[in-house]
């Protein structure tokens, strides 16, 4: 146990705790494997929301990053990032804040899949005299937003922008369905997918006469898969700093690899039912069950000692607002172990994303085995 | 519209939106109700985390009231609340705060169900040299916490408080498995399942020579249904203030009553799906699904024009971090509107306390149609 383990006793609970030692293993895994590649490795930033962190995930503090919110990339312009992409559609009403980021400095770059959307960042940008440049966001697997593959719209966005007082920058797809998949070979299936759509697209956008310098793809199963990329310029993934139960469970990461914990302290038992109850509910522990419906529900998450070694078959079964019930998963066998009250439990979480964002701040357990436990702040909000 | 209505185009989304004439009429029905049973209302504050709500919902803004956090008692005590419990069972690591809160003038207890922690509230109170009241928690419907009525633990409980430096305030007991319940004659049985529990409970500890001035009982569906309290002293009760939908959808309001809702706005379309994408995913609706189960599934929210007026079968069917995707419920009939990019909607919440705990701030429509929208702070932590 690392000195700054044995503070965890002196935090108020629930407390969020982050083991630097994992997340720098897991930055440095996927950085190795993005390298290999010849591409560049673009985070997403919307996992960590921490500065601290982002010094770690970016390479030299600059970029190239990812964010979901224009919070994120105020704040991040504000701590040195140059070059962002902000990569979840775009609306007009937010166009304003976009160009004020720029003007600062800072290369943000939105995201778009309609003609409507182009016309309003072609629009602002004439307006206010700045070529804000435009990703246009491809479908490579029907979870979400983004031009299908083929369908004709695409040069017609790429030419608003393009002929407009904007910039086309490029063309950008994620695999979200890949959480989805278990295993290796259904994530390359996806890694395939995002690469064919974004060089489809930037294929036909540059034979159309148009310019297509960025061909972003990614997520963090996609990402840690891929051993081929030809034609793609850049990665993207966020939650692999961290990982979590459900890239656990599709075989991303052990689970020795997750980073992330909430301490929490036994408040009470109800011993004829076999439950252990803690002060971490679903505002703590959030209420992602991303697990739910994988091979092995790990309910509300996978219950740890307070030195983050797991118990064996014991999970979250249960959680209301600040109450959680622990249990021995459902059709385990053996004796659940005393925890009497005022012990201190860590809980693993489903989404790394989830679990942090009811946080304001990470309580780090340093690399460094002899340095004190130390708090980044975190921050939320649009 | 009032003034504050035409004023939701200048926010940026997602925003967290407040209908205070809504929510009043809330507060003002129960308030009425538990005035015609003979006894006090004491508000759970973790729902609004707001000191300019609380101040709306206790009589005179001094109490009394419950938190579920330390850190709600610490503000509301700093904004003059003068009775507060602290209903989640106590760990011996917080007793210290709790002393802290109470030596500045805040009647503060807490509440617990078992013999170890009566020893360290009497321990605590001892070396602390102050005597800290607690409550005993009762278990009425198997929902999670509490001593199940009956068992002889209860007298050792609070002959442990009664007879060492602590103070046996009472007892105290909870119906959370009334929300699974639709209807009020579900809820009427849970009312006296409640009653029951508690009577019985604080008859027993007199009966043995102990005080139980205190006799709490609540969950905004027993609040609302209870005809008779007989042998109780107090109801607690929280989300009745804004509702949800999963109160609607057991019949203790309608959906109009529900004063809580998400400002978004349309960012895109996948038209051949039948989707329309919004800029609010769970990091602002939450992940709260409480309707999964009812008779009728709201998704992660039912769908309301700009000014609150709801859009028949429209339903968020889909939510990822920043992502909301908005659908026709699954089995009705009609054409999807048009609702062109930039369209501002507002989502009503399964569960108002997750949706708010998303958000910093409340963005308030005034009861007053001609004033102002305006902003009221909202904390969250522990």
């Amino acid at each position: 146990m690392s000195f700054a383990e044995t503070q965890l006793k002196n935090l108020q609970t629930p407390a969020l705790v982050l083991d630097e030692a994992k997340m720098m293993r897991n930055i440095q895994r996927l950085a190795k494997q993005v390298d290999g590649l010849g591409v560049s490795l673009r985070p997403h930033l919307k996992t960590v929301k921490s500065t601290e962190i982002s010094r770690r995930l970016l390479t030299d503090g600059s970029g190239p990053a990812t964010v979901s919110t224009l919070i994120e990339a105020e704040v991040f312009a504000e701590a040195g990032v140059k070059d962002i992409i902000y990569a979840v559609g775009i609306t007009p009403q937010k166009l304003d804040r976009v160009a004020a980021i720029r003007s600062k400095g800072c290369d943000l770059a939105v995201v778009l899949d309609s003609v409507a959307q182009a016309h309003a960042v072609a629009d602002a940008s004439a307006r206010l005299g700045l070529a804000i440049p435009a990703l246009i966001e491809l479908d490579c697997d029907g979870h979400r937003s983004g031009v299908v593959p083929g369908d004709p719209v695409l040069l017609e966005i790429g030419r608003v922008l393009h002929d407009g007082a904007s910039e086309l920058r490029g063309v950008l797809t994620h695999a979200g369905e890949s959480y989805e998949i278990q295993g290796r070979h259904g994530h390359e299936i996806f890694t395939e997918q995002e690469r064919d759509a974004a060089v489809q697209s930037a294929n036909a956008l540059q034979d159309a006469g148009m310019p297509c310098p960025v061909v972003s793809v990614g997520s963090t199963p996609t990402a840690h898969s891929a051993r081929k990329l030809d034609g793609v310029t850049e990665v993207r993934a966020g939650v692999y700093a961290f990982f979590d139960l459900v890239q656990a469970g599709i075989g991303v990461c052990d689970l020795d690899d997750i980073a992330l914990s909430v301490l929490t302290t036994v408040l009470g038992h109800q011993h004829q039912k076999g439950w252990i109850i803690v002060d971490s509910g679903w505002m703590a522990l959030s209420q992602d069950r991303g697990t739910a419906n994988q091979r092995i529900d790990q309910g509300y998450g996978v219950v740890c000692d307070e030195a983050g070694q797991m118990i064996p078959d014991l999970i979250v079964i249960k959680a209301n607002q600040e109450h959680g019930i622990i249990a021995r998963r459902p059709g385990s066998e053996g004796k659940l172990p005393a925890l009497p009250l005022g012990t201190r439990l860590r809980i693993l979480p489903n989404h790394a994303c989830a679990m942090a964002a009811q946080f304001t701040e990470y309580n780090v357990i340093p690399a460094d085995h002899e340095a004190d436990l130390c708090v980044w702040p975190r921050f939320g909000g649009w």
